[in-house]
């Protein structure tokens, strides 16, 4: 098929090959990928993708060799379909919804189904009565009623309370009217609402007699079941193209004085007495309270995979790559340097491989702390009842203090844990030199992919408000004495008592002290920041500098200690070879010795280092631990066990033949080699001819 | 035309609207902006750019409105129409080289023509005998030979002398075998060839009698001059899609053992001697070096220029966009805060303002310095022939030491600029919340294509080792009483001579004291390096983080520098007001500062500053540098004067209608929405009927 000439098809890299220098890592080290492959994810899950991906590939929709080369409107019309096959495919192998998310994570492009079956039957389910589930979550989960989200509008995102939308009560008919007053008003960035949605869940301004009572969620069909047209005083569709998630119709919505019928007002929590007009109050926020905490804490778990992506990517290529010869080594026969063993690209790649590891495992603890406090919460409601039986009250709080202890922590951790992420793809794909850049390198699209959760689910800047309001009420309870026997207290208590004498961490040589250190500047800079607003009476505006680093600073720390208290488990000896073990041990000191030298000035001028600490930290320690790694470094990230076809990316391939990869998309599959053009300034035709035989691609 | 029902288009953004936001802005701050616009461009250039705006503007294959939403194969047709379009404009209105330059600037894409009328005809004029001039450069610059430069390879990008294609000597029929004898080998990244060039000029290692004599220049036919196809031996296509760059067809290019003619060997240099098959050496490879300064000279000097139309871009949405009231007041009737007015966001976009004025002097100082030095050349060719009149040998080097003074410079600042402007590009784009991540922000494409200049014309972190090399050079000539008495031998001496007393800048009262702590910091770090090269013999590799901080820590200092000059110089005084240049001094400032808090632990242990100046610049100094410069935040920005239709943003717009220019984009010039999709999972169908009469635009 192909029309590739044969001197062409001939042509080999020149040596050594790809597939012989990463045959090579692969024998250098002695570290053990499937035992921390099976720590990482367990056996099971490992062997449940393989069996969902040998699926997926059978599928020819899945192809993925024009995702590249599509425009938006061919990406989204596939992303469709794929949408529609994985529903099919849902059905057929009776998947679960971890089965389902882990299909989406091999496909790896955000699907047109995306808020369908997120937030739109989370919320029908969760804040739907019994009668609603049966009007409205019964025809969604069959894919009768296809829906979305619709909250965020053109002018308010991260203030709900400011919404535009209106949802009227009107007591003649007991209907509601849904209005969009100004253009602001718009709903916009809705998911699946652009092209796909039928239905939406509209979060609106809730009015009875002329009284506002803030948002609240209503159910609103927004397009024929049949002709699929908009209904009438209904504008909706999609906001346009996008840096990245073009495969997904984000959409506007505007309401022209649209009746809802009284029950599509989701009543569980709160709603309109139809008899009354009054209006009915929600008991408790905690439910809802508990799902943000819920998206982000999986924000968390998932940042670390996402970064591992193109860390897999830049550490096989870089591997494969070879320029210049070492300026110390004058030896010609020795050749080129693989471009990993130069230290300013370890020191660029490491650190991040050293990332991927303690996201994960913080990820994970926070996944434990939360199923923790809902089973707290849930025994609590029982002690609650049994309160009136002689229980007292400082035991009745344990779930709700864990619970605002996690919602801070969330926030912090979504933050720093998505920004490190996002940051972490860009560095390693700049890493890969000029063929970064190249869609083929598998970098940029997912990097774009990925953007938004730097934004959603709370701004990474709104959010650090949140952690450090936390700590400082936290800090105010230790001082006044008053405060529970959480983490937070502890750190916080223990900087109090040790202020008078200083810190005396030993960094270099004790990884305890390392945590310890992070606590120690954490605990300053919350007691920094509590002087500046109760003593000095500093406005709250003009400290959010002030709160965003400490939340860093807190978040860094939770970072640190979750990989250090992974490593100290008794289990891990038993799960992981001696050899493996070490690894990880220096994987830990690298991520955190070179989060303490980048922040550095923290650390030195709230005592909790020395300088001299610092400079050899950073002349000596992680210079050493890079070394150290260096020889283990595409094991690492083999253990993360990502199939060439998630990655789908020619610098990141397993046998490590990146340029025959490279090549092959470059001048088989590009569509753009069927113009044949005519350069000439002088002449207004552009395509000559096109040429159908060259390349086996669609134009 | 529009079909937008009557009742959106009477819509309106709630009160206040953006364009009065904006003007009150402009209204209260005393700010002159064209006194501050004729100082950064001078009123001839601004005069120059609106003639070119209009003549483009009248153009319709200049219309930008389809841009944002074409996919690879429409972009690349477009872009070679608009290339021709610009040619014709160009001999019709008899433009010359800056006004193409700044025609390309409004166009703001890359076009196919890109490579043939830079880096082709600059190679043919400056490699190429009076013969080759007459063979190749005329019909080069009459567009009948359209060309390009293939230096990169697959497998050899910054190290050039690595490059495989070889040119080997015929002395038989006095050609030369071009040849590709590895897939690495095909030419890459070659910008033009992809689809557009029948021309190159190719870098190959020449051969004679079976001994390489490094990479030359050949002018190598590629496509046939009629049919545009290629030439027998020749395999040439595009390279595919990129992460920006769309626009231009990079392309790869590989050879079957082609023969080319001697005279195909630019040889204003070098050679071969044809008849006795001996290779003619180059003379002085300084003529070289210029040109490479020259472009990272030029990458600084648009760095500014680049960034700051992010930041205008953030700076007039974050003005307009409002958010939240402020947490101290608690008025309701006050209404919500305008974004720009937190201080998070401010500390993010105003130091980057700042930073645009920063480059944007240092890059004008850096040409002063190149055309000096290549003035100072001249003489010096002059004084060399006088020197048997006389003239002593000290007299005669000024010129090559400021040119290999400048080589050193030049590459840290251009690793340092554009990694500030691209790294500044994302935070702008990020201060725009969710809708930044929107197309029509107009910062993403920017971004996107922006970002290969961190990789080319030398790679970032690579270039930092040239920097370092020189500093060592310039540290040892000091210690052995042998430097001349340029800025960097005496930043170094004064180091030196201080060590022993200490330092005492008081960078908080006085301007000059903050340019001689960066400058302490340098020499400081060059001495340390230094030490750690010479006396404790480390290897070059395990040095390479310390050289690129070096060489940031050097070119910090630089732009410190420059900007401090500029504000020194006489002439200011008559050129700006009062009001403005108080604001300007500010704002050097806010940059000096915050590039010193950021990188705070360097000037702690160099001893530059001490540990409580550093909190005093963080806590106090830098925020209040933001209060006095936020009511002059938008005004600062008009000063760089972009029109809207270089800008292409909806956030970015001048009169503040963003939320219009969204909605109007999203939904009346956006080809998704003319696909009625079938959403059901269990059909197949995708595409149900296509929309023609909805939307304005073509799908």
């Amino acid at each position: 098929m192909s029309t590739t000439p044969k001197w062409v098809q001939d042509l080999r890299p020149s040596s050594p090959q790809g597939s012989e220098l990463l045959r090579a890592e692969r024998e250098k080290s002695n570290l053990s990928i499937d035992n921390l492959s099976k720590f990482l994810f367990s056996a099971d899950v490992l062997n449940r993708r393989q069996k969902i991906l040998k699926i997926l590939q059978a599928e020819k929709v899945f192809d993925k060799s024009h995702n590249y080369f599509d425009g938006r409107v061919d990406r989204f019309k596939t992303a469709l379909a794929r949408s529609k096959k994985l529903r099919q495919l849902e059905i057929q192998h009776k998947w679960t919804r971890q089965d389902l998310l882990d299909a989406s994570d091999l496909i790896s492009e955000p699907g047109p189904y995306g808020l369908h079956a997120s937030m739109f039957l989370t919320t029908l389910r969760d804040q739907g009565t019994p009668e609603q589930h049966k009007l409205f979550l019964e025809p969604a989960q069959n894919y009768k009623y296809i829906g979305c989200y619709a909250q965020t509008e053109l002018g308010h995102g991260s203030n709900v309370r400011g919404l535009e939308t209106t949802a009227t009560w009107n007591p003649e008919d007991r209907t509601f009217t849904l209005h969009s007053p100004h253009l602001t008003s718009s709903k916009w960035w809705i998911g699946s609402l652009g092209r796909t949605a039928n239905y939406a869940v509209v979060m609106a301004q809730l009015v009875i007699g002329g009284k506002p009572y803030g948002p609240h969620p209503f159910v609103c069909q927004v397009r024929d079941l049949n002709t699929h047209q908009p209904l009438d005083g209904i504008y909706v569709g999609d906001i346009g193209p996008k840096f990245g998630y073009n495969t997904m119709d984000n959409g506007f919505l505007l309401f022209n004085k649209v009746k809802i019928p009284h029950v599509n007002l989701l009543a569980r929590f709160s709603g309109v007495d139809p008899d009354t007009s009054t209006y009915i109050r929600p008991a408790s926020a905690s439910l809802i309270y508990g799902t943000l905490t819920w998206v982000r804490s999986t924000i968390v778990l998932q940042s670390g995979g996402v970064l591992a992506r193109g860390v897999t990517i830049a550490l096989r290529y870089t591997a494969v790559r070879r320029q210049f010869q070492d300026r110390d080594t004058h030896a010609p026969a020795h050749g080129e340097n693989q471009v990993l063993n130069y230290t300013m690209v370890q020191y660029r790649l490491l650190p991040l491989l050293a990332a991927t590891f303690a996201l994960h495992f913080t990820g994970k603890a926070m996944m434990n702390l939360y199923e923790i406090s809902q089973k707290n919460l849930r025994q609590n409601m029982g002690k609650l009842a049994d309160k009136k039986h002689g229980v007292g009250p400082e035991e009745a709080h344990p779930g709700t203090d864990l619970l605002s202890d996690l919602h801070a922590t969330s926030c912090g951790l979504k933050a720093l844990a998505s920004s490190i992420a996002a940051e972490g793809l860009e560095v390693a794909r700049r890493a890969c030199g000029g063929h970064g850049y190249s869609s083929f390198a598998g970098i940029s699209s997912w990097y774009a992919d990925y953007l938004p959760t730097a934004t959603w689910e709370g701004d990474n800047y709104m959010l650090t408000q949140q952690v450090a309001r936390y700590l400082l009420k936290s800090a105010r309870a230790v001082l006044s004495g008053k405060s529970n026997n959480n983490d937070t207290s502890k750190i916080l208590r223990r900087f109090l008592d040790k202020q008078d004498t200083g810190a005396a961490h030993d960094i270099l040589s004790v990884d305890s002290d390392i945590v310890a250190a992070f606590a120690w500047r954490t605990a300053y800079l919350t007691f920094e920041a509590l002087k500046h607003r109760d003593v000095e009476k500093k406005s709250w505006n003009s400290l959010l500098v002030d709160f965003w680093r400490l939340s860093t600073a807190h978040s860094q720390y939770l970072v640190v200690k979750n990989f250090y208290e992974v490593l100290q488990s008794t289990s891990i000896e038993y799960e992981l070879d001696q050899n493996t073990l070490i690894v990880l041990h220096a994987v830990f000191r690298l991520f955190a010795l070179h989060t303490l030298e980048r922040e550095a000035s923290e650390f030195f001028s709230s005592g909790a280092v020395t300088i001299r600490q610092i400079q050899l930290t950073r002349a000596k320690a992680v210079i050493q631990l890079l070394e150290h790694i260096r020889p283990h470094a595409i094991k690492l990230v083999d253990s993360w066990q990502f199939p060439d076809w998630q990655l789908d990316s020619s610098l990141g391939r397993y046998d490590g033949n990146v340029y025959e990869d490279m090549f092959h998309r470059a001048s088989e599959l590009n569509p753009l080699n069927c113009l044949i053009v005519d350069p000439y300034p002088e002449n207004d035709t552009i395509v000559k001819k096109i040429d159908k035989t060259a390349f086996k691609s669609k134009l």
